[in-house]
């Protein structure tokens, strides 16, 4: 922690803070420059926050200097992790791709849909059973019948699946499915008593970033969860919410490399929900690989025309085989394979 | 809903946009323009999403018309409607002023804090028992002993509580606490497990509004309560993410006219945690009444230099008294009264 | 400045650093913490970037103390500065408002809006003969015939003007017709040339804020400014840009009470341009006086319906008065005169 | 042109909305819907704006449906723009990389530069003369010098030259010195009376995307150039302003298609100034690229430790050419060459 003296504070108000500093179990280090006195306070930081000292009188600012994630940390843990899910390691060479519906719909459309997931040479089916709609008069999920529809079509085909949780109360539920992949969505990314208890149990998360979540409270998110023992997490980037008009959400490849540097986990990302457009996923897509992203969380619908939710940013199953060939391609130039 | 067809759309493109208008039970109108063709869609447009027409070939964007609230919508219930918490109106000619601890820390700190709260002229006494922290290794509440410390403090001096409820499985505790205000935090308020759970309770909710929620998000968030049959909410704004490093959230004041015009319910604003600064609240608060907002949450600790969290922005109770009396004079000013 | 060394980072890379400060003429500390070792630079900081450390191998971070700007800090010059514009006092205890179209169109609008002005008990008089449209098909000013319905309209109320420049090579013309306050648009706040010349003159200068300037970016343009020798600056915040479509820009009142700390000049609001809207004006004058602004800069029309531009954000001569009225009575409960 | 009338809305309101249509000399549709009645207005567009509705009573919106740009527009030029700067051609099928240092220092350092520019095989060389400086007290460029310097060392190797023109009475002098491109900077993008100046000569411009600009108000600046005479623009996205502070800009890769879809002329990217940090750049090069890019724009010194400016985000010489030859893999990967 670094503490910046206010100009002019006196004496007793940096007798104060070195106090305070003592009383925490660290030592100070105190420098006086020509404008301002600087005072280090040296052992574990995390004993202290900013805000015991940005109160107290002649005090301008504090800073940490460590970082408050641990085990979700690079520093922590400098190799990759590689997170398996049945078999599928996430987080290696390989890159992973997982695909499908936003909704379960009908066990027609899952068959459909799983058939041409595993068509396209993606190894993960999607569909979400419990479905967060900003409107309540919107379609809010097929609910548990969903996971049924979702599971014995996946399970057709060999493609663990992945869904998303929004209620603790449905943590049971999801582990007697067997669902593979536990998703907490952006909206949740800080709900955390639903990130304490994901971190109980012993099932892969995905943890997608809030819709404007800096990369450090991502991180303590994941922390949470990884807390509570549960260190299987994927973190999958899919656009924060900007000015711009133009398209849903602004995908952020910048945070992809930051996070590699941070954190040993994976990183996915989801290029349909940030641009909101079918159109421009494919885009979106190679920028995420190009960008350093271990795998891709992709939309796609047997039949967008009648989808009962975003339709609009849904592939079709050529699509997205055409894409899955672009994406190999590419895969390859960068060194990894798909 | 208006459908905007793409420049060369053709006849067919067209006349399957007006198909599927007719099949949800609508008519059509359609204006030939000399560079687009636009088609209205006349009837209940909530049977239309914009999805189903602009996955459509030849459809270059589809725009809502209707609004997508109801229950909480101005144009439902023109009037303005009071929230009433133990007798204390919300959203009358009367501001309400709420203050209190950040969290629930002990006994003493409750009974003094009351007293204080009291003593300045506040109706209504705020204190977390269950803190959403971005930090898994940060203090995170006394929980239920705190809902306990909060309610003895503050029936002493006949003030109703409000405090955060953060998870779904907590709400009976809650009940049976006699909490007299349930507050949803920014980073619940798209939860929308938790929101239909109090949308079932005959409690009032304080909504705060999300991070980078929209003001019509916020509505529809508030819709998600109402449609479950609770309609006492009051709106919270708390200040919004932005890219200013100079302070914590960006206040914003304008969201206060346009909620008061979209919907009949009260606005209060908490301008603690929007600046994130003690010294930020007076010019906050004040700015916050004189756009319309029917009161305030107001930050105040009996010590704040000890407290466990946040304490940078809490009042001590001399400024709490300081302001109020400021406020008082301001009301008037404004032809309300406090 | 302050420099955090990385984690490891080697005793030779800490020499590195140190040398690089005492080159520069200024003494290091340094603080070996338990996971980091920083170093304090003392002497003039401005000798310093925090790019000359950061890049070094072995640093983490390069923070700075001392602020950048130095004429238009209060550190500087503690008390207020009030700038006079023939007269009329800024940053006093006085609230001064500036009012008119947002276009100069004919002489005959000009006289009919001087008269509102001053009828109103506005003190000074808007109108823009250069305008900065994003369209090049849009309507671009009267020019230099603007300027003179402008002044010759005005003169007749003895209202001083306020106009905006946006063109370096127009200066002379500015002053020719003797503009009285020099306006710098938000698009043209790190326009870093205009500010050169506008730094100059002797005519005060209302600097708006950009469309996403921080504080820190919009105290520095003013140092540009005020380096050249002209100190008659008033800052004016006319909202950000922010994520919310149902408003044009998101006011920013917390920047009120942050420059009144940072600085010892006046700082004024645009509440037409900030909410885009007429009915919005009345909410956001009101919370900008109350949080502390010195005045506000208003746009009016004698026949809105017919403006050639931004004409849903004009208050009608009837408006502002009513508007004037009520703020006279906030100003009041403010401790402040208008 | 849609206008919505509010609910509630007289037909004498209707009717001053269709005579208003009818007097620009467009004519009306009328579609009464059960909540909202809409009117579209058909025919030329481009002589109203939804002010003149907006403000009208019993009007709730108004919308334009068609674009305001014309001649960047796809719409207009369906096939891709070439833009050849002596040769070397931007928008077709090969990629092109400008390199060089941030800012013009000594002869050296450009003959290095150069040297290294061309070694790595980019086909551009760039580097500031005129620097547009958040501080007074910055370096603010060598100026005239400066261009002598880089022009001389970029002839040696037969590069073009790419620098920054801030200021219109230096537009002369970048013809004089027969600068290959001129660059028009993010802090200019809305400096209107800079871009018609350099819409009325015959020399290519890049055009970086403002700080917060939206890709609508980017493409409406381009017309401004294109409106003069000059279509030889270059779009160049550089980063957006966003709430994350773990980097400098958020490179919006969205924008890429989303440009190539609505304009035919090329788009490159500043991979340097978007992140911020040297290590991000070939990360975000790729990402770019991989989006469809025509092109790039990186930072590269001799020397970066002793760089004058924006040090922490140049690449070394090596760093330049071992990114060079992986983005030929890319490019390859992608259908494209460099």
């Amino acid at each position: 922690m670094i503490i910046v003296m206010a100009p002019g504070a006196s004496e007793q108000q940096l007798a104060g803070v070195v106090d305070k500093i003592r009383t925490a179990g660290l030592t100070e280090h105190v420098s006086r420059g020509t404008e301002r006195t600087i005072v280090g306070a040296v052992g574990d930081e995390r004993a202290l926050t900013s805000d015991m000292f940005e109160l107290m009188p002649g005090v301008e600012r504090a800073m940490r200097v460590v970082k408050e994630y641990r085990i979700v940390s690079r520093e922590s843990h400098p190799q990759n992790s590689v997170v398996s899910v049945r078999g599928v390691p996430f987080g290696g060479r390989a890159l992973q791709l997982i695909a499908g519906p936003c909704s379960v719909e009908t066990p027609q459309q899952m068959a459909e849909a799983a058939a041409a997931v595993a068509a396209a040479g993606c190894r993960l089916m999607r569909g979400g059973a419990f479905k967060p709609r900003s409107s309540p008069y919107s379609f809010q999920g097929l609910g548990v019948e969903g996971l049924e529809y979702l599971q014995s079509a996946a399970r057709e085909h060999g493609l663990p699946v992945v869904t998303e949780l929004m209620d603790v109360r449905m943590l049971d539920t999801f582990l007697e499915y067997d669902v593979d992949v536990i998703q907490i969505g952006a909206r949740n990314m800080q709900n955390f008593d639903l990130l304490k208890e994901v971190g109980r149990v012993n099932k892969p998360v995905v943890l997608k970033r809030g819709l404007s979540a800096t990369v450090n409270e991502w991180l303590m998110a994941a922390e949470y969860i990884a807390a509570g023992g549960n260190h299987n997490i994927i973190f999958c980037e899919r656009g924060v919410r900007g000015f711009e008009p133009a398209y849903r959400n602004m995908l952020d490849v910048t945070a992809i490399p930051v996070l590699k540097k941070e954190t040993h986990l994976p990183v996915i990302v989801d290029p349909s929900h940030a641009g909101g457009k079918a159109w421009l996923v494919p885009a979106l897509a190679r920028a995420a690989i190009a960008a350093g992203a271990d795998g891709l969380m992709i939309e796609m619908h047997p039949h967008p025309c009648e989808a009962w939710c975003d339709a609009d940013q849904a592939l079709t199953p050529e699509e997205l085989t055409t894409l899955t060939a672009e994406l190999r391609i590419l895969a390859e130039a960068l060194g990894r394979t798909l």
